[in-house]
């Protein structure tokens, strides 16, 4: 049997990308154009009910920029797929040469801000489109989903649950990674602890308590291999009757002097079942055992959930997290926005369609804060103007190699909550957020009435 | 650097499973719990539009199975989270052991079907339990998506194109097979051309247009490389204008003999622009140049563009069919339904909470026909009932080995097109279709009445 993740292997990346990256190429080869070019990617719209985004995935971004190759294999493939010698031979001793700015990750952004920006010999600026896309818009939109999660849970702890449903084994580990950064307290993906250090939970499944003839036995079982992490799972038969034999359990734990148990909740009404579970375990006298609760939750549902007054300690959030299921994608794009020209010169390029367009030329985003140094707005710039506010696009890699020391995965969790701290309020309701102020610089303006001219004067005519 | 992917290894995927997976095999060795327990995954109901499922990711799973191992390292970490010395050895020779019966890939499937039923130490097959799921819940949900998508197509071609916007490497890989074994044309995913043969497609994007001073420049740049691919894009300035540059060049390649271009728009109201853009190709006799559409398609939108009777040749679909953008993940669930008993007899398992239950016992499906072939009807039966009808359900594991000749994805995509023909049109409309008939046996219902009697008896009181 051949290993059945082998095509997953680093070396093979050059090819997860979109087979027009390599005709256009092609074609940029086959014409000579070998002139450096900027791309911005950036996010043009934010979606329903979110107002901000939390940036993540730069790390495999740079990774992947680092390590970008094609291998023998790839290219008899290719040929086989119509591209000539000479462009293959270009491919066979190919490696990204440019110059890469971004924001860290856990940063909070907003529509139209580069995220990443690159510039480099065109055809390896667009070579690694898709790659950076596909890296930065799931990473982008899980960290940001997670955020508004945590957020409704005012302090307690959430914890990501989601695997099973997570598109794919990579989904899996970028899920728990990006909610992590986000403020989740943990994972139960135990590659993701393994991998990353994230810390990893979880105690039982409702199949765990029926290969028991008894629940009691079954929670009995469970507290005798794990007394110092029994959180029973009290609803596999009935709620209330589950939580009165795990009372009986955590009592004979607590005879043994161990008090750090609880119990989880997964079905029904969670509120006014979490509420009578309380009563039942402080009757008891179990005030310190915890309420775990689960099953399809998501920031809407915690809201709800809290206003309620349930009594809840720590939420496990899955599917609807994990796959942002109310928005399952970002509309993240990557556009050209300048290019050298004949004499050496950069032109900026600007796209402009009947609904849409893009900014031109080498920009960078400033952030400006109020008094308390909460965040304000933010100002996109030229590059050559006069810099006001705090720049948010860090220099990452030049030449190719990176300048920029990665930080760690604590690290980025700690930019994450500073950066959401520093969000007012007002911009992490769950729903009818104001916009955030994003403005564009004076000569960014000025700029964009430019280049539209120049093009509504030579392109948009029906003639040719 | 170290490898970027290093984590998605093949010796890594026994870590990729939730953590209470562990814990409860922990307390199953800790208890001397190895007996032999069957366990179903199925899917518990139909998400909103959807009247079947396509089932896909049997592959992956059984490749998974066979591969399953714990490394030293995996060991180590393990010990940190808590686990005993005597569990870790038991895991440092696991190897999955048991039985399993499967519907091949491409089969549809309703609810509550078994997809797989696994027959192992109840250790083993409670430990694969995250990975299936994982496996089989992704996949079928895109298998599905993707299905509804051509059928919406009438026989045009449909590309898939989602790649950027998928959630992660692995999901992009997995999304193109998934929907080429529904019958898509290709993909644009490169990377899943050369690891399983599928066509891939893709021309320019709107920064190689704009890459060129002037539009036309681009065209003619692009043509020279690709003469016998010239897919056209128009809509990067304005969409008619577009057009009659296109037509230029198409026909500037007509004169070298070349006749097998086409445009593509990406933007704009696709069946009015397709409408007029198609009126400029034929005024230039540009009868034989093909239309092609993309830009946030799925199956109700190109439904509408072919009621509008949009001339349109194929049809490029990224994110809504790579997301499954109107329902992200599908509520795949693995749960037992058999465990044996000390006096090695098999007990039926059955879960009953307040709103759900699922079905006790070792179970089979059996397909009925009507006299024309098309389905009629599917019994979910005890294995050891006569059987009547088409077993669904094969061997394909015995004792931890393959007893199945995995299919190619040729003879996969072949399964799912005879599957598809043979449902009957009316479960296949994109909404308010019927239910599809699944009957439970009258052994099975019985079976059913008799445990949820015992249940009752047992388990459902406030009481001890």
């Amino acid at each position: 049997m051949k290993p059945f993740l082998g095509y997953l292997k680093e070396e093979n990346m050059s090819l997860l990308t979109d087979f027009y990256e390599l005709t256009m190429c092609a074609a940029y080869f086959d014409n000579k154009h070998f002139e450096t070019a900027t791309f911005d990617l950036f996010i043009r719209r934010l979606p329903e009910n979110r107002s901000y985004f939390l940036f993540a995935g730069l790390e495999e971004a740079l990774d992947y920029l680092q390590s970008i190759r094609f291998t023998e294999e790839h290219l008899v493939y290719l040929k086989t797929q119509g591209f000539k010698e000479d462009f293959l031979d270009y491919l066979r001793s190919f490696k990204f040469t440019g110059e890469v700015w971004a924001m860290p990750e856990g940063t909070v952004a907003f529509p139209n801000e580069p995220l990443i920006r690159i510039t480099a010999p065109i055809i390896e600026a667009q070579l690694v489109e898709t790659f950076l896309l596909n890296s930065i818009n799931h990473q982008t939109m899980i960290a940001t989903k997670a955020s508004r999660v945590v957020e409704a849970s005012h302090g307690r702890s959430v914890i990501e649950f989601g695997l099973r449903r997570e598109p794919g084994i990579d989904a899996g580990m970028k899920v728990a990674r990006s909610s992590y950064i986000a403020g989740c307290r943990g994972t139960s993906n135990v590659l993701a602890g393994y991998a990353y250090g994230i810390p990893v939970f979880g105690t039982m499944a409702h199949s765990f308590i029926m290969s028991y003839s008894k629940e009691i036995d079954a929670f009995r079982a469970f507290a005798r291999t794990f007394p110092e992490k029994s959180t029973l799972l009290i609803d596999t038969y009935d709620d209330l009757a589950g939580a009165e034999k795990a009372a009986v359990v955590l009592k004979e734990l607590e005879a043994k002097g161990i008090r750090v148990g609880g119990v989880r909740i997964d079905s029904g009404d969670l509120a006014e079942s979490s509420k009578k579970v309380r009563q039942i375990l402080d009757r008891h006298s179990l005030t310190y055992a915890k309420i775990f609760v689960s099953g399809d939750l998501d920031e809407y549902k915690i809201a709800e959930l809290l206003k309620a007054d349930a009594p809840v300690d720590s939420f496990g959030v899955g599917t609807k997290m994990g796959t942002s299921a109310d928005r399952p994608y970002l509309d993240g794009i990557y556009k050209l926005c300048e290019t050298q020209m004949p004499d050496e010169s950069f032109a900026p390029i600007m796209k402009l369609s009947k609904d849409k367009f893009t900014l031109p030329g080498r920009k960078q985003v400033y952030r400006f804060t109020n008094g308390d140094d909460s965040y304000k707005k933010d100002i996109i710039a030229l590059v050559d103007e006069p810099a006001e506010g705090e720049p948010l696009l860090i220099k990452v890699m030049s030449g190719g190699e990176l300048t920029y020391k990665l930080p760690s995965l604590e690290e980025i969790r700690s930019t994450a909550s500073e950066n959401l701290q520093k969000l007012p309020s007002k911009y992490k309701v769950l729903t009818d957020a104001p916009a955030y102020p994003v403005e564009f610089s004076g000569k960014l303006q000025q700029l964009i009435e430019t280049v539209k001219r120049q093009i509504t004067l030579k392109e948009i005519n029906h003639t040719v």
